[in-house]
């Protein structure tokens, strides 16, 4: 059941070096390759894995292939070849469409019958679920819901009130969209929760990590366009809106109303205060705290590096006392 | 189905600008807003948005009024008023009371007979729901828990060992609430895991954010108290105690028996260390790490704004040669 | 049912001070201790609760008996003999074996006939779970999985694709494991996500805290040693390693293959940077950032001190101008 080099070669417009007859089977590390192994380099670092690594085949850039001993296949960009050859040696399982008979629902329901609904997922309200979409096991969707065509809730997702989520989105386990913003008035007797009325507008090949929350906007919608991906345990508040290949790292907190533009990297940890602007093409490093608005593209940082104890506390002893 | 704003008026004691028979059937912002709909102004930089709103109403003060063209509210807090239109023009879905085919229920069970049980809940031990009580779809509710009268667990949120949670509650999906603290002690075999046997005590008109994590106490319990308000993400170790209508922002965390008082601001991604005492009406601002008690009211903070990364680079260097 | 305190300090090895009968039912701190708790004193600075202390009995070091007044256990370890005691007092409730009726099972699955699954449970795909392991409520297991022997799935955890989870695990709720990392790579027309093919392998003796999330490996497998104990919202990215009986606290980050050595302590809020390497015996403080590998046993710190926010500003003011 392998693919053989040549096959791979033509498929991703590759040069193949040594040859062609060789079948891979699955895809690997350098370092833990076995025969039937492919596997990439692309990170001179780890010149010594190349050598001495057991894999059939081997993708790499055209100016490492020197060092290379084993079958090759040339690529300008050897990881996303690489990658491509993995999603090809690794298809996903077929789904059975239907509804598993543990299901409840209720309501203005229309389910595409490629759909599968997996065991004690609820559904009520005014929900829509297009072609050949999964809903694993356990999942909530109740309101006003739309999910496009080939989308996949893993399982145990949370989707509530209203929401428009696109074509082709991946949603991971834990994750919860559409539950209310952080939204209070101060009053002398306590805090007035502000209602929350606004939905949750994703746009297509959308990808969110486990636990990571989506809140519902205030009074228009919050919004996730196109091909952007949140990694775990993110936190997006009422209102955020983030543009179109814009990439989260897990554990950032992005607060209300905050405008995020396309193609940005948020690195891990970090916080983006409420009701500012970052523009396209931005990526914000790990742990740090946008504080203001960003209208120019460009890396930006926060952070200090961890240090040893003694060294860290004789520094901010200093810097007390500037 | 709208409102008149002269029965508004009436209703939240404001003047009133313009014609007094004007319908509102919902609520918006200034920039979305069509006909039917009723906003709000209270930041002078949206000048140019409440000119230019097609609203039909604005809750607006009285300092603004010259600028405003349209049909008017007057309000000494224009969006606490507003906000209580919109809870008017939103009133919560209906309950049908009763429990779902689809439960399993075990124990010493007392559920209110005006209490509503959605499928795949799970509830056991030694539980008792209150009048009009709201629990969702996948809830799981085991141990001795009390949950009062008219509380809403929305969905997917799981209460475990020993809770007692007030009236008026609302807790988003995927909350935790009780599960063990974080509790080791040292030995030379590794970890021995401290029993965590205490139980968490949840007053009146608390919000308990999507996905955020309230542990059970050790010995004693954890506290929150009347109005506290968590959004989502947050940790909140064993044995924390928060004070009356203190708020705790996004992705937070309170580390094991840290006091918070009453009225506290606990900004987003805040860290606050255990055993440690914060005093009421204080504000901790965003990304602020807590280590020493603060016991006087004020602001605090300890975060630094992001900045050009080339910038941020220099001043750090700097910083390392002090 | 209450235990004599001579037989305590048979079972513990503890020499006895007063009345060897007196009987013990419970345990409590100093403060709310009242007649038939023990209780325990470690911490100097709480003499005054130990002095006022109405419980029957304590644990103590030596060095301390002079100002204990009541009945006492005397050991080395105050604070461990203490909580064995605890742990004795309160014996994990009796687990009754056997397959709820409102579970939902597919595939090839072999579940030892002294395991318990909870109801609305979805197991599928090739899962072994050992003897006397308990599945709590809305617990998730679907692909690969191999649960130990006495382990224990509090409720509503998602295990997915390949896991290896040892013997005596705890898993609290919310938990997330075995769900994709974040992987992407940058293409003309946005992200191509890269397939995530590996798992997790989790020792022996690990608890997994509530609503953590570990992803599988990329291609190997991420792994958690023996002993490993993680709180709550935790982030252990795809292919990181974490060494025997190192423990992280809540709300931590750790990138992807970050390789995490045995017997660190990571505390809140940390953030570790992908790729790098932290040796054993390494303590990091909170809300850290670790950017480079560590490779020297010790303390790390990397955070400031919150401080009165106009104190703050000058500093940061006088920082920026350094």
């Amino acid at each position: 059941m392998g693919l053989s080099l040549s096959k791979l070669a033509v498929k991703f417009g590759c040069d193949l070096l040594g040859n062609p007859e060789t079948q891979v089977t699955h895809a690997a590390t350098l370092l833990s390759a076995q025969k039937g192994a492919i596997s990439f380099f692309s990170n001179p670092s780890y010149k010594e894995q190349l050598i001495s690594s057991k894999a059939s085949a081997v993708v790499i850039a055209n100016a490492h292939v020197d060092i290379c001993k084993t079958n090759a296949l040339i690529s300008d960009d050897p990881y996303l070849t690489f990658s491509k050859i993995v999603a090809l040696l690794n298809p996903p399982a077929s789904m059975s469409a239907g509804i598993d008979k543990n299901v409840s629902i209720s309501g203005d329901i229309d389910i595409s019958k490629s759909a599968y609904i997996g065991p004690f997922c609820r559904i009520s309200g005014n929900v829509k679920i297009g072609r050949n979409t999964y809903i694993g096991p356990g999942c909530i969707i109740e309101g006003d819901v739309e999910i496009g065509d080939n989308s996949k809730l893993i399982a145990n997702v949370t989707l509530v009130n209203k929401i428009s989520l696109g074509k082709r989105a991946i949603i991971h386990p834990g994750a919860v969209i559409g539950s209310d913003g952080f939204g209070n008035v101060k009053t002398e007797k306590g805090w007035f929760k502000i209602p929350q009325i606004g939905g949750v507008t994703i746009g297509d090949d959308v990808e969110i990590g486990a636990n990571t929350t989506v809140d519902r906007g205030s009074l228009d919608n919050t919004e996730l366009e196109n091909g952007v991906r949140l990694d775990n345990l993110i936190q997006i508040g009422h209102n955020v809106s983030i543009g179109e290949h814009t990439a989260v790292a897990a554990s950032a907190a992005i607060a209300g109303s905050a405008i995020i533009g396309k193609r940005c990297l948020i690195a891990g940890q970090v916080g983006i205060v409420g009701h500012i602007e970052i523009c396209d093409d931005v990526r914000v490093n790990g742990g740090s705290v946008v504080t203001k608005n960003i209208l120019e593209p460009g890396i930006y940082s926060g952070s200090f590096a961890a240090d040893k104890d003694k060294v860290w506390k004789k520094l901010v002893g200093k810097f007390r006392r500037l």
